[in-house]
């Protein structure tokens, strides 16, 4: 399904009045603290968050998995489904491919459809952690990192495979999360592990494509639950500063032990020149992958202070890769996608609207009470006023989960596509 | 020093414009949804945080302590303080005393001294987590759980003497937090510890005057380092029922293991009957004594969304202790109450003006994605001009930090009393 | 595949020698220290840890799971690997059944064969935290706790009918392991879900048989990621005391917060009155589920130091059920059991051998570097050669993971059942 | 006071003939697998572990500290206190000093007393986390990372300072433990803290003496609750990387984030030659500063089983720097230092025996479950026979907490100190 024009006009004639009332209110409040609110807009406006294709499925645990129906149950209606996200926030205009989940038969044709859906084709994932049917060696005591090079081989040669799908559709880089680990003391020669692993990369980073980047992605645990082979952010950094000046460090905020300073770790990757991008999600206990800003929302600001003063206030100008990348067990996973895109929009916006040469000044003077008066003055302001007029004069609707939800697009997903409809992935 | 209702004037008197306009804006928006603004206006005006008499000084760590100068040196000064930050937010207008280092030589001065600020005086605190100059038997082993009946007997003996302390200026109830526990595994047998506290217990819920109630505090470590007698909400919990009707858990917003759901705690306790009051603070990795609201503004929201329901949507009415217990170890300790007192309020306006009749609709229905929707609203929500709206009925300023600033206060008392004036306490 | 007794000999033949020489020193080092080693020798060879029938295939994760060969199909099969697990260490004399994956088709041939190979059948497992082929109702949004009471209804006579089909054959408890909970702040009504849990569990527990009890298991997280209506052993108990006398507490090793001082609980639930049990398991992170003793043998120690002094020195004589609960992803799941059982029996010799009467007057007189200096002998002893011997005693091997692959147990055990031959279960 | 060696001898003449029993009896196992004792004598024999002098009296927190008496009061004294310590183990034949609580006054009369007890001076250690009486400029907001100048300034000569104290005893490096941090978000500008803090330790690096190094300790938080400037093993490592070859990672056990796997930073600091020493203790929560060994004594097996791989199985051959920093609250310090040592030393061992080619063999073939049986052998086996057998041919104790005790140490201590005695320190 696709949604009209007309249809996203009839949703926004409802709320344009109070919409216009508020976003007057709140550009007069920001004027007054000499916010430069066009600015702002054309930063949220051009911000674009890609949709891994595997999270338009209805996900689980091991301990089983509850379906949503009118799931995509292959690649055009996948990028369809990101095509309606996309039309109600214009935010959502790329996609994250999976390999083998979506290997496109036809590469023409499936950009002809995104480029239909003005979608991109973001970076690319490859699949070193479960073994595909009619597989050659097995991952089960890892991949990249294996004590056998012929599997070490086999994950490579799947890797530079991904890059090649990847170059078909017009992607620029590939993102290797490495599942790769111990689940006991022992299992491993850290040392080995370790050296096998930057090997593996480095033969991927040869393949790389003029213009592509790799990024290395970091998790403490899970699948492995004694240790990972990229554990840290310390661990994805010095492997990247050893590949070159192609490789990246990618954050999942998903992805780190109790307690850690994300937004620190954010900070400092920047300033080496280090940082490739996010995975964006929530979690209270471990790799939750909830939706984004459901748990923590000051944590979220917190890391849009850094990236804002990272790409708009230093020279260094990183560009980053944005997705999302949730798991949706009990939501439907297209409202659930709009309201993480809304998250992470709000943290941005929050975090453009903080002074920051008075932050600067203070932070000099170590006037830590002023600080925070800054800090939570931009967190409390309610700027959603601010993202629903980017996405007015971006052609979109003003209330995304409300317009969804009018336009009973689940309901005609699962007419189109059947109550059985399943998502490959997780 | 006290502040003159002129000078209140002087303050608002820049800001009330500005003020009016966002007050009306937010209760037009407000008033659409059917919020009821006078009812929420009058339970922020007549919400009152007890400040406690030990976070009036700078504090430390271990590792050391920075002094703030100006700091209270004894109990009338302590009472000024909390004068000075009740005359700026209406809304710390209780004070909680304790012993030793609050023994009041005068109880009627200290009780006219207090109601000509209008300040009442809270749950009183007793100390047995360190030995006093001149004590007889030493607390390193413990108090109320120690193993020799005599240093029980001396601890019980003080709790008493700190009631009947409490009994002369007003108060009624006692907090124990109870330090005891062991730093290695063994040093305490787990099943006399209790027992032995239990008893000591029992002595001095006996002790309690008419009306009175007792708080039992529980954390999970430091200063022992491996068990804490009174460890989690569930052994609270256990040693309160077993005393009878007169004792609560008290809850501390430091006190938990990393990741814990607090507000499940929160509401459960209130379920059974059992809540007592709270310890406001905000952590990041442990018991770190921040201010409320610095680091887990939307926690600290969703503990006040249970505690409206079981506040104003159940049969039981808890009566609530409500206290700041923050360590001021970088800020000044006057602003960062301040600061504190207003993040409380802010959570609890937010969780005010949720729509709980819808709320409860989506929760029974399941529909999870609307629930968010409900409270991101609310938590999005700027109310900040709710609060300021109920401190002016109130007669106290519109902007606590900023008058502060502006009054000079901090500087003022550090001509009274010396920039090497140090308070007691931690 | 069963083993024969005269490849027991053979196993033990090579060893004996070495065996006896072992223990007769550990035997005379310990004789000085005072301990009863003919006491200890009985209690271990009467130590029995049930298997869960849910452990014998492989097991994986939400990422993927990888196959070992020769996996059980069907309740027989998996009795018979219980059977060799029990032939060779003599303590895994009973398996925990998981209703629907082991519904028994005939009752009485199952029991015979059970009887066979001496095996007894422990708690029954239910399972509302997946939706069955056929299900009426989904447990999507809960089960027990299920806003909708006619999903609480058809939980509960699942539970009931898990209870008639342990009566048939000879268990005398169920364990309610509730998943239920949910993965975003105000997703559930905490009261109400604690309320209609309660409500669900009474129905429950009026279908008990004489003489039955049941063990309500607790678990912070996952698969709910925000909350989980069971989240820890305060309310395990909460509910299991309103329950009444026959209900108790279960404890999982890997179902805590970080940190948590497990130790603790089992000595408070202890002398409550409410230890059902436990679930044993190793965890670096989460619920790993790992091998026991894997990763924190000396916590086990603890533990066992608390259940020795609750089983053996206190009034109350608990009745606790046993039971490994490991996922076995990288590891052959006999091998892995193996070495699980070994690792709990190791923390118990370990236990029994504290010179308990030293240890409670070190303990009175806070002499803490006593109390490490007597708690780490018994955990620095190798204790081995008692369990070896008493597996002698009991006619079982004294290196089972050695006899297990010197008789080529797996390869045996493919070749019987197929390398396809894929268990029910995680 | 000092100990004899006739002392020594009738102490060791009670338990010689059991010890050499045990001894004999655990050779004979080890010689059955090969495993070379007396290489591993003579490794336990030249293992030197450091004391620094800060631990030698009583510790506390921020709620109170309780002296045990006789403690030590100035530098000589602590030295002393070393002596005994060494005369007992023979392991602590090494001294840190913590500058300004250790300046020398005649650094001759120092050395010579040192001399005599055959003590060296380990690391010296800089305190830039307290303001000194007379201290002209405050590090209440920092140091080395400070925002102004004058502060860095001041930060940089005492650690210079530090340095030159440590040469005039012989010191070969430095220890820098930076508390810098912001107990707030935005408090510190994350990139400026770096840079200053890079900036002033490229000064210090500069004023490192020929043959000397420095080691940077990483922290995640305590004093500062919401970001240190050094927080985790990346950051070190990164700064340690720019600084240089005499630039190098310390490791202290108690400095990590909850569920850390820290033998895993071991082995990839060390892979990369940038281990620079470790400073041991335990911790179940945060920074407890417990006796080594006292909480997760396997994991200091693992840790050590990284350190002999790299330390004897490859090419590299680091230089480690081994100290004690631990807290001694409840416990006699000295005897608590004792009990340290041994437990590192017990590590160490266990570490040795472990049969690497095996091991190696297991981790290549992805054996995971022998892999667990090698390790778990070696962590079972009763090895303290080896460390008495080392102190013996070393000339001290074969029980060192039990000869302190028969001397009755701490009495005489006490006596010749008083009961009032406090060391400076934490």
């Amino acid at each position: 399904m696709r949604i009209a024009e007309t249809q996203i006009q009839e949703q926004n004639s409802l709320l344009i009045n109070d919409h216009k009332k508020s976003f007057e209110q709140l550009a007069e409040k920001l004027d007054k603290k000499n916010v430069d609110i066009s600015l702002i807009l054309e930063r949220l406006k051009d911000f674009q968050i890609a949709i891994p294709s595997w999270a338009l499925g209805q996900g689980g645990t091991r301990f089983g998995r509850f379906s949503v129906g009118g799931e995509p149950a292959n690649l055009e209606q996948k990028i369809e489904d990101i095509g309606l996200l996309h039309t109600l926030n214009a935010s959502s205009g790329s996609i994250s491919l999976h390999i083998p989940w979506d290997i496109p038969d036809d590469a023409e044709k499936i950009k002809s459809l995104a480029d239909s859906l003005n979608i991109k084709f973001d970076a690319v994932n490859s699949n070193t952690f479960q073994d595909q049917p009619g597989q050659e060696l097995s991952y089960k005591f890892g991949s990249l990192s294996h004590t056998d090079p012929a599997v070490r081989k086999q994950a490579i040669n799947h890797n530079i495979e991904v890059i090649r799908y990847g170059e078909l559709l017009g992607s620029k880089s590939i993102t290797v999360w490495l599942a790769d680990g111990a689940s006991f003391p022992g299992q491993q020669n850290f040392r080995k592990a370790y050296q096998c692993t930057l090997g593996s990369l480095e033969e991927i980073y040869q393949a790389l494509p003029e213009g592509w980047r790799v990024f290395v992605e970091y998790k403490p645990f899970e699948p492995a639950f004694y240790s990972t082979v990229i554990n840290d952010w310390g661990t994805s950094f010095l492997l990247a500063s050893k590949l070159g000046d192609k490789a990246y460090t990618l954050v999942d905020l998903g992805h780190h032990l109790p307690n850690a300073n994300i937004e620190q770790i954010v900070a400092i990757l920047m300033l080496q020149g280090k940082l490739g991008g996010f995975h964006f999600n929530d979690s209270k206990y471990a790799d939750d992958d909830l939706t984004v800003g459901s748990i923590k929302p000051y944590q979220l600001f917190l890391i849009f202070n850094e990236l804002v003063e990272g790409m708009h206030y230093s020279d260094s100008k990183p560009e980053l890769a944005w997705m999302i990348d949730a798991s949706h067990n009990v939501k439907d996973p297209l409202e659930d996608l709009l309201q993480s895109v809304e998250a992470v929009k709000l943290a941005y916006a929050r975090a453009l609207i903080i002074d920051r040469e008075k932050l600067w000044q203070c932070q000099e003077e170590n006037d830590v009470v002023m600080v925070q008066e800054l800090l939570q003055d931009a967190f409390r302001t309610d700027v959603r006023p601010l993202l629903a007029e980017a996405r007015l004069q971006n052609g979109a609707v003003i209330d995304p989960v409300g317009a969804f939800r009018s336009l009973k697009v689940r309901d005609r997903l699962i007419e189109e596509r059947g109550a059985g409809s399943a998502a490959t992935g997780l």
